[in-house]
């Protein structure tokens, strides 16, 4: 894994170097491709690559001024995610070579500004839970997470600087977590969703991996207009709360551990950290997300359902079926559950900038067929929080452990202002070596 | 606009007919269809209509098993929404001809329940303010309201029983209103938007465009799995809470005549009807509006922005270009403001079953440019409640005047039933004649 060429720089650097005209897009386009080519077949991070389409795109960045602050910056992107200049497969035989018009609103912007696409990553079927064939970077035999697997491999093996991925349940953050990456996902409906196919469209989240926070606070100024974050000054100690009580016990002992020694280092080094207890009725929130995400995926998914049934996983295809025996006031009350527990978050960050909890409930899983649980995620999907995985530690299998951090709904810069400060006083885990 | 033949059916008519036999889909087919080839040269309420592949669906329909619940019931589909068999063309030249390879699930859901689906209705340039050529079917030299302005005119010109809109400021409430029919607003999100072009999506909402309450409830049910709505009884008084303070006085005289007539009736017909004050903080909702709806419009146009800005209406590209100069701060903040003033919701629901609203300025204005302001419709797209436009009055142009009235979040069934006891009590309004 320790790669030091160009592909592995972070997206702030190179399109500094960029800038600057002392790197061409050309260049970095190929040390992409090199790396591609040297370890895609271990890794199979990609649904859809065009090394042609890659360097036509570097030579017309390289011959123009510059787009924006992204100028350069290659970019993985879920195969979800629509790109009018590539197919957009979804993980699915139904969209087999699926051409559409137009870019997704997130791909289109992250162009404009100069983002070099280099090809589509390998999604989940339909950003579910049935796998596709990507491996971790870290391991071969051990999954990369799902449903975002391509994005958070391909960002984790240096293949591209950035990724772009969603969230429905956990599939942003568990992969950051078992590929040793940072994943955000910002709050709800901060980065548009026009162009991705919906899962579960009241969860459904655009979220972002890259290597540094720099990186994908980088990539969310050009999503969403906004000044640089200004790094936060440490007078005022960083107010940091420790959840422990929510799903704790079934975290594997490499969570625990990471998150009980995040907090005594951050202690240690001048935050001021306190236990946060969340509230008894999150307790109600998994068995609304599981109502909530097959009733809205049952219709999300009802053209391929009533015409393609045959070629839809059997996995799927259950919670499919599940989705559409559920009435309508099962689903309304349990839409009313979540609401209720969106207002009582707030009080939980009256006196905290950040929570601090488990990203995953350990290392990342053997085998290839299942991407592991979302447990640790997916309240925070459905609670709308922003939140970062940051890939400071490593179990026993030698594979990273995430920690993660949630912000109050709305509080973004905050959220990467603090995540940057975390990261730069725990730093990296001893098996991330970009 | 007197007619009685069998295009001018409700939906639960038509449905109960079909079933027992006594109607074939291909009669009813054929009754639109002559309908629209009498009255389409004036009205312009379809982008799109293939003669030839309604009838392949009405004999497919006619040579099936009974499909679900609105088998042969004929339906318009606003334009953006995607068909698998028809284009969906948005209103702008940069969609010309455009076809998707599937259906968006609101219309596979209604053709797997045997709606049979009669063609593309006009809509405002992307479903925003620049008009098409529809015109009010009670004097075609008025607007029908926009943005579903084919949906609205094609069901009250009885071409359709049933249509499909989108509502992102007033887009379904306001033709509702100004053609003289039943629009209702579900509660945000419980229509699913997987397919529809999203404009704001923060705020967009499918609802449902028919001429009775039963039409529209039918529809819901298919659409989100529900039992029949048992309509009220009134051994206890139905409580309606009559709103008067918001935009009160900008409302012309026909609509407050329309609010205050049927607060009166309703009392006479012992409904309990009191005053609700809505809380100032609403007052910031109309500003909080132009900003999430700019901001999140210029991301979901991105593509078409930086490749066919030379197709985008003037006023369109206006409103991208305000969206694209919104700082990410502003935006936050005033998604924050409408979220508080959602929390404040709830108070209002405490004693009243429904809110009594305006459910638009007044009479739809002269000229067929503009389609309308969307203030009386706006708030409660914001605030996410369910609401239906019922055709209670008139104006004195002689043109269609609505009510409106709104439930809670997520009452959805009890707002449906005091809908239908409503429009029992009060009855159509006099230029409504169907």
């Amino acid at each position: 894994m320790i790669d030091h060429s160009l592909n592995a720089l972070p997206a702030t650097e190179i399109a500094a170097r960029v800038r600057a005209g002392s790197l061409r897009c050309e260049d970095i386009a190929q040390a992409c491709l090199d790396r591609i080519d040297r370890r895609e077949p271990t890794i199979h991070a990609w649904s859809f690559l065009d090394r042609d389409l890659v360097f036509r795109q570097a030579r017309a960045l390289d011959s123009q001024a510059e787009r924006g602050p992204m100028h350069g910056v290659p970019v993985g992107v879920k195969d979800i995610i629509e790109t009018f200049d590539m197919p957009t497969q979804m993980g699915s035989p139904i969209y087999r070579g699926y051409r559409t018009r137009s870019d997704a609103s997130c791909v289109a912007l992250l162009r404009a500004a100069g983002a070099l696409i280099l090809g589509k990553t390998v999604t989940c079927e339909f950003a579910g839970t049935t796998a596709g064939e990507t491996t971790n970077p870290h391991n071969p035999s051990h999954t990369p997470g799902g449903s975002s697997s391509g994005s958070g491999a391909a960002v984790a093996d240096c293949m591209a600087a950035v990724a772009l991925g969603t969230q429905t349940g956990g599939s942003v953050q568990r992969p950051a977590s078992y590929c040793g990456i940072v994943g955000y996902k910002p709050t709800f409906g901060l980065i548009n969703r026009q162009g991705v196919k919906p899962a579960a469209e009241s969860l459904d989240t655009v979220g972002l991996m890259a290597r540094t926070v720099e990186d994908v606070e980088l990539a969310m100024r050009v999503l969403t207009n906004a000044e640089p974050v200004g790094w936060l000054p440490q007078k005022t100690p960083v107010r940091v709360g420790v959840c422990r009580n929510y799903a704790w016990e079934t975290a594997e002992l490499a969570t625990r551990e990471a998150v009980d020694n995040a907090a005594a280092g951050l202690a240690k080094s001048g935050f001021s950290v306190s236990e946060v207890i969340l509230p008894a009725s999150f307790d109600d929130l998994p068995m609304a997300r599981v109502i909530v995400n097959d009733f809205e995926r049952a219709r999300g998914m009802a053209f391929e359902w009533h015409t393609h049934r045959d070629l839809i996983s059997a996995s799927l295809a259950k919670t499919i079926s599940n989705g559409f025996a559920i009435p309508r006031e099962r689903y309304l009350d349990a839409c009313m559950r979540v609401e209720n527990c969106r207002k009582r978050l707030g009080d939980g960050f009256a006196d905290v900038d950040v929570l601090l909890v488990p990203a995953a409930q350990g290392e990342a899983p053997l085998g290839l067929s299942e991407t592991g649980n979302h447990r640790f995620q997916s309240i925070w999907t459905q609670l709308g929080t922003p939140a970062v995985t940051l890939p400071t530690h490593a179990g026993a299998r030698g594979l990273p452990v995430g920690i993660q951090l949630v912000g109050a709904p709305y509080a973004d810069n905050r959220l990467l202002a603090v995540a940057e400060l975390v990261f730069r006083t725990l730093g990296r885990g001893p098996v991330v070596k970009y």
